[in-house]
């Protein structure tokens, strides 16, 4: 069976691998599909070579069919559609004690720490798993992961119905956390400068504005008779946008940090005394929001599927890591790891 | 009578005016003590001139006795005793209608926007005033607004017994800080580079830390099993604090934005997203801050009085303010304006 493996800056190549029996607590999977993801790119920009053994098979957003298990686990049978939520955590760090082993101190990240879902066979840890709803489509199961992403940031920034939320960043991320947000009755407006994705996020019904052309600021205070908007998604990971954040939100407003942040940037720190603003950082998923993830992509009502812009062979990874970061017209790539 | 009037950057001097009668909903206050707070060397400095009219009296932490009633005020009687919360919002702007009025848009903050404390006879709305306990001195009763500002932040805070709490910056209100949170029930350490305020903070029973004899981060994972501190009061305004905050706080930990900061500094938002950590800004206080700061003094368990280092006439406010500034052997000074 083959698997792409990461093996430096700007280098990934397919080759042939042994697949990994399942131990104890393991289920080997025959991986579908698995797309690509923003921190797939920061790897292989050699940005977390710090964090990434070499050759590393990485990859999480997977959909897959159990194909082998381990012994001592239950619940599953060859052939179950699953997917898969990619943390393997302690359980015995201070975080993990208080109840957030999502954020344990020590946390695997399977597709970073440990092996990832580009390859055909793979075998990860029986806990991991969770069912796939007959009527979801195998393709749009990989979207499960990435769907958890934005129930999760959803569910810390606590939106609520008739509420109004920004979210900074037209990407796949972003898109998502603006329909989860929508489906919980917020009005949404997505800030993007993509043209592309402008286009394709207003194909979804929601409302984009572009800040290069648009004054944010006027634009949200003429929305809100001069309120400010209850809460901010910052998911583009922009110096401009942090510093611009704290001025789009109501007093008491909400801004959710999803976007990773390189380094330190200047944040008006006053404007948060000034208004009693909240940052609430929100990193991955609980359960809950895989299970939530699962119900919305299982009820059809949010249009999901039409973020998927390309699927590509196993082979055509390079090609589909390449596409994304030109960032022209693509969102979400699949990689259809059985071809 | 007499006040004291904020004539521009260092420039503040005591004269005769003529007192204000009391108009419909407003009552006149013949002032006790009045406490400097950091605010009011702000104005001195003309940091605030943009906000600050010239002469302006200045000062709102106050204790003080009825001296006359307007028409149609009830429940006060000459020779009540009274303190002040000092805030005079507008009752329509979003803040306002959102609940929020301490941090109304329009919000006249009495004693910077219109006239305060420093003088002896002082007219106010009668909104503002709560009554003082019988056996809360006339002296002490001047904490109320900075032990109300301590409630506030601890409340936002959301500090709970068995918590360990940083407070960065031992000043009078990182010490007001520090004492009310530990009346919640938290282990409390406070980070200060004065002498005579360690010494201080010490003798009220606080452990204090001198974060240039001491590694905070160390110290802080040390006490904590490396679970990091519960919360985190930002009471310093020190930019190297705001970059330092991010590293003392558990998974799920909390900062409350206590300072101000006169300009965008760099904050470590990616340890916000990796620790989902919260950032809580809080400005003065509510209704039931003052209530709680009120029942605080009123117990006697809590010893904010000895905070109190000096008393001075108003003839020597101009002393009492570079006393403050100077930053040597001065915690909390009164000025008693009856003087």
């Amino acid at each position: 069976m083959r698997a792409a493996y990461y093996e430096g800056h700007g280098s990934i190549h397919v080759a042939e691998c042994v697949p990994v029996s399942p131990g104890p607590g393991q289920v080997q999977l025959r991986v579908a599909d698995c797309g690509i993801c923003g921190t797939d790119l920061h790897i292989y920009h050699g940005n977390m070579d710090h964090r990434v053994k070499m050759p590393q098979v990485i990859g999480h957003e997977t959909s897959a069919v159990v194909e082998a298990l381990g012994d001592r686990v239950s619940g599953y049978r060859k052939v179950d559609r699953v997917t898969v939520m990619p943390l393997d955590p302690c359980h015995d760090c201070p975080a993990c004690r208080a109840g957030h082993s999502h954020i344990c101190q020590n946390l695997q990240f399977i597709g970073i720490d440990v092996p990832g879902g580009f390859q055909a066979l793979w075998t990860v840890p029986a806990h991991t798993l969770l069912p796939v709803p007959e009527r979801v489509s195998i393709e749009h199961a990989a979207l499960i992961e990435p769907i958890a992403v934005a129930c999760h940031d959803v569910r810390m920034g606590e939106v609520k119905s008739g509420e109004f939320a920004m979210v900074l960043g037209g990407g796949p991320i972003g898109t998502l956390v603006a329909l989860v947000a929508r489906n919980a009755g917020a009005r949404v407006v997505v800030s993007e400068v993509n043209p592309f994705r402008l286009k394709l996020i207003k194909s979804l019904g929601l409302e984009a504005v572009n800040p290069l052309e648009t004054d944010l600021i006027k634009f949200v205070n003429g929305e809100t008779g001069n309120a400010g908007a209850d809460v901010v998604f910052e998911v583009s990971g922009a110096a401009p946008a942090a510093l611009q954040m704290t001025d789009l939100l109501r007093a008491r407003g909400r801004v959710v940090m999803v976007a990773v942040y390189a380094k330190p940037v200047p944040v008006n720190l006053h404007r948060f005394f000034w208004r009693e603003l909240r940052l609430i950082g929100a990193r991955v998923y609980e359960r809950e929001d895989f299970a939530e993830a699962i119900k919305l992509l299982d009820a059809r009502t949010v249009p999901f599927e039409k973020l998927i812009t390309g699927i590509c062979p196993l082979d055509k990874l390079k090609q589909g890591f390449e596409e994304m970061e030109q960032g022209g017209a693509a969102m979400k790539i699949l990689i259809d790891c059985a071809s």
